[in-house]
């Protein structure tokens, strides 16, 4: 490690001589694989864009230059030489460095990223802005070939191609894959153009209508051809300079590379090619099982979990997913490049006619699904809670609005931990239940989850289940497929004085409360429709009520028990508990909850305090 | 109109013969002119649509046949030949038909659109559906050149063109512009398709390399290059056979080409050259004004408005807008593809080199804003409520997460009248407050319109300020540029027994109420902040407080106030008016907001039915 540790920022890099990198390199990929085998996070990406951070560093003057680093979570080797090195260990933890770039964090990390697609906006706004104000720096967007596909990435390359006079340069780092294995036309695109069949196929086509003495015409025709008449490749179209595709692990490729992209006005494309995991085998030969690990000891590989652990919340929807499909046969299921986080993947291989992976493209998986539901086939959208987000107007305006029966398993809501704020599902209940025809519900434990999902699979109309990251409180499951009565919520426990009306993760911690306090305990089980009976009934029968969330308070399920309660014209104390009304950074989500107040200490001090 | 009037579905005009239909256009195109002059609405798109929609009901089977309109704003001439031609007075009336496709009006009206880009999502859903139930239905989207910049229809490209057993096709109606001027890379591209310079090009360079003997074989390899080695269009790189350009107004290109593609697997894309205000003179010399017209007199076309009328929002903001950018050489002013809905033709013309028209292309509209604020600019999002629904995610994961100085210009906030639900910003508020950093503002009147807008500017962070469709109450217009304090409310009237807390364009109304019961009246201005400090007063001077809002109740303004009261731990009988819990139709505004309750009157009317 002796370069590396004189690397404190990428000026010290530019000292170095250009024969000294592929040690740096070498360096920098055994830095990565020992940090992340110790601390968990993302590791086959970050091995992938070990060269090209160091090329990008080296010919850009970073900060002065401008790099957006897509999704982000493959920047560990750009912060381990932007001054970051000896904060490694504390990656993803409480008050540690996040595992994404943040603006706050770094003067080298311009934008935040962490949901897909957003780095080429960004630098374009970037690139403009210097045009504006007339200074010379430029904008570097990095992308994968994943997060090509999601729309947001072409708005930003048709806005993008029409200004060439700005510094820009998208580097489309192509690795053949997203988290899940590569999809659509795209991808088998730039697998043409990658594997070099497309001018290959020109030549031999020449050959083959050419006598043997025409071929230096046809030769000469080709070139003409290939620089003049036909746009090479999409991203011309585009009105991009494409450069490429060159090997992303060669520096002897990249640094002249991009010194002589550095030259040229206008907006910039370069197709880099490289490998996720590259360097360390047992990721290369698996980079799902390694995209984001825990610890693990890097002689040894990841390790198969010895005893079978609680089932996650994901897990429970997997299997509820091939139970249902199992019985019947209009079920679809769709994801948004997430077959292994949400749980599908068994799902793809017992019904892989019923399964759609659309791509990193929420928008489109959601209106899809409504496509679907017009023909009477039962689509389930299976997506996170955070990049429902994305498709939050195709669920309003092509879903809800016509009333469409669609079903949204919505997975990590709440606080996810170490992803932190970018990832937290902590909007869904607000921005969900101000849409009419929604059904929404909040899963207290596994069985509800699952009792939840039938429920909301036949309701004929959109409902979406809210589950959070992780396991549960170990429920046992009924293998029946059961429905839960819309709209009716659940007394747990007869109490006094105070009725607590809990949602979701909320449950658990909350009939722990309750004891302590003896105070009444319901697990309102819908946010919309709410229980309005049962609100009515509790704050008859108590002096105060309060309300428990894994979400944004503001709009979210307590507000809506304080609207039910004034449309009735009850007048009763009440106490709205939930996140506070901030970005919660990464960490350990119980120890974050704890911070909140949200865990079964927090929620009895809270009551205390109040009505106590 | 001899034909036009024997025709009362599709298969009425499928008993026609070919050499009938254009004089079946002729009558169409008359009868659609007659109609949108007495009822206003949308003109130009649909004298462009003419010749296709009879095209293509004369050979796909609809409606087992599947048609998905793009926008659907061009669907009169379809609504016309399925059944509604009687209705088309009542277009966009209170109980009348829809200016768009609504699957609840017609068995032809296979999906909901008016939101732009949905339609090769939904037709890819439907194709799909009629595969797995083994059903041979084609689903045809229907699709113009400007939806294509919105990143939802590559996304669906992407997918789609994997799938080469479907029976699906997309049209491409290229009128070259979307309702603003055309903007972007992929308009130049599409031009050049169009102009057939694409193999012109090819062919010249061929003739100066090769000498006259060679010419024939050039010939032969320039065949072989354009139909085996060169994907010929971007929209075969993404999987879909490309046939066109074709002229859109030549039954006799149409018809048999239309019939050629119906007998082809796997997904088509005919690209089809049509002019929007075709056959009007009037409408095709400014197909901008003709857009979406009021009632007029076809033989005199659309006169200018006489006397000057009140000021709408939108003129109030265009003026802002161009007065702000002359102080503040930091401003950047953006719209997605709406220069003239937002105001900003004034601005455009002052100011180009700091106006941006991203195209249709919300999401990467705010993060483009979001890049630009990184550098020290002040960009101003002009973007209707509705579709700032699709930048939801962008709004919060990449301004509000970074606390980006990002102004946001709400227009049509609340009900918008003829456009009907697809439309209404009705959610805005719900959607906005619950997420952290934001400031959110309603304008009660024109020059408060101004001076949040200058707030909001001015506030070092993300805000929004909503402001209603059409013109405010005619409050005069200070030309300084003042700022409001932020977080605090306005005590407009002070009564007794009930204090009214009002937002935006529900302060005046709520005034008149206020008057009728001798209550307080505060104009709240901010929705977040929430004035504690001003809802605490209320509630302790009396009985009651009620909230008044045009958007949903649920999650919206008036829930802020029962938050605000519920942690102050004060109890007080409370009324929560607003939009009620569903889609709104379409039809006048005043109206609709009587039938809303969101009068004066009705809201005189609800007080006192509760506490009186």
């Amino acid at each position: 490690m002796s370069l590396l540790h004189t690397i404190n920022s990428p000026a010290d890099l530019r000292q170095l001589n250009r024969n000294q990198l592929t040690s740096l390199a070498d360096e920098l990929r055994q830095y990565v694989i020992d940090s992340v085998s110790k601390t968990g996070g993302h590791l086959s990406s970050n091995l992938g864009t070990v060269e090209l951070t160091i090329a990008l560093h080296y010919v850009f003057n970073t900060p002065e230059d401008r790099l957006v680093w897509d999704v982000g979570h493959q920047t560990y080797p750009h912060k381990i030489l932007t001054g970051r090195r000896d904060q490694m260990h504390s990656l993803r933890q409480l008050d540690g460095i996040s595992g994404f770039p943040r603006r706050i964090e770094s003067e080298y990390d311009t934008f935040g990223t962490a949901h897909s697609s957003t780095s080429i906006s960004a630098a374009l706004g970037m690139a403009l802005a210097a045009r504006t104000k007339n200074e010379s720096r430029h904008a570097v967007a990095i992308i994968g070939d994943g997060s090509m596909t999601a729309g947001m990435a072409f708005e930003a390359l048709n806005n993008a191609g029409v200004y060439d006079d700005i510094n820009m340069l998208v580097v489309l780092n192509d690795n053949d894959m997203s988290i899940s294995p590569p999809v659509g036309a795209l991808n088998r695109y730039l697998a043409r153009l990658m594997s070099g069949k497309f001018y290959a196929a020109a030549r031999n086509v020449g050959k083959s209508v050419l006598p043997p003495p025409m071929l230096e015409l046809a030769r000469r025709f080709e070139e003409h051809a290939k620089g003049m008449i036909v746009p090479a490749t999409m991203f011309e179209e585009f009105g991009f300079n494409y450069i490429g595709p060159i090997d992303g692990h060669d520096l002897e490729s990249l640094i002249p590379t991009l010194q002589n992209i550095k030259n040229l006005k206008g907006p910039q494309f370069l197709h880099v090619v490289t490998k996720k995991g590259q360097g360390y085998k047992l990721a290369e030969a698996d980079p799902i099982l390694y995209h984001g690990p825990g610890k693990f000891n890097p002689a040894e590989g990841i390790k198969p979990a010895t005893a079978p652990a609680k089932k996650t919340y994901t897990q429970v929807f997997g299997d509820w997913l091939c139970d249902m499909a199992a019985t019947d046969d209009k079920l679809i299921g769709i994801t948004p490049a997430m077959r292994e986080g949400s749980g599908m993947v068994e799902f793809e291989q017992r019904f892989p006619q019923r399964y759609y992976d659309v791509g990193i493209a929420e928008q489109h998986s959601v209106t899809f699904a409504g496509g679907l539901a017009t023909e009477g086939l039962k689509p389930v959208v299976a997506i996170y809670s955070t990049f429902l987000q994305r498709a939050y107007d195709q669920l309003i305006h092509d879903v809800a609005l016509q009333n469409l029966d669609v079903t949204f398993a919505l997975d990590r809501a709440g606080l996810v931990g170490a992803d932190g704020a970018t990832h937290a599902g902590n909007y869904d209940l607000a921005y969900l239940r101000c849409i009419p025809n929604m059904v929404v519900m909040a899963a207290s434990d596994e069985n509800e989850c699952r009792q939840m999902l039938t429920t909301g699979y036949h309701y004929p109309g959109p409902a979406a289940i809210r589950y959070p990251r992780g396991a549960g409180i170990g429920a046992a499951i009924d293998k029946e497929l059961s429905s839960l009565p819309i709209g009716k919520a659940e007394l747990k426990r007869q109490g006094n004085k105070v009725a607590i009306l809990a949602f979701g993760s909320m449950v658990h911690p909350s009939l722990l409360a309750a004891e302590a306090l003896d105070a009444s305990l319901v697990n309102m089980r819908f946010i919309k429709p709410i229980d309005t009976e049962m609100i009515k009934e509790m704050a008859a029968s108590h002096d105060a009520i309060v309300t428990v969330e894994e979400g944004c308070t503001m709009g979210g399920a307590g507000s809506a028990v304080a609207e039910a309660l004034a449309q009735a014209g009850i007048v009763k104390p009440m106490l709205i508990l939930g996140l506070p009304d901030k970005f919660v950074d990464h960490g350990d989500p119980a120890l974050l909850l704890a911070q909140c107040g949200l865990n079964a200490e927090g929620i009895e001090a809270s009551i205390r305090h109040r009505f106590f």
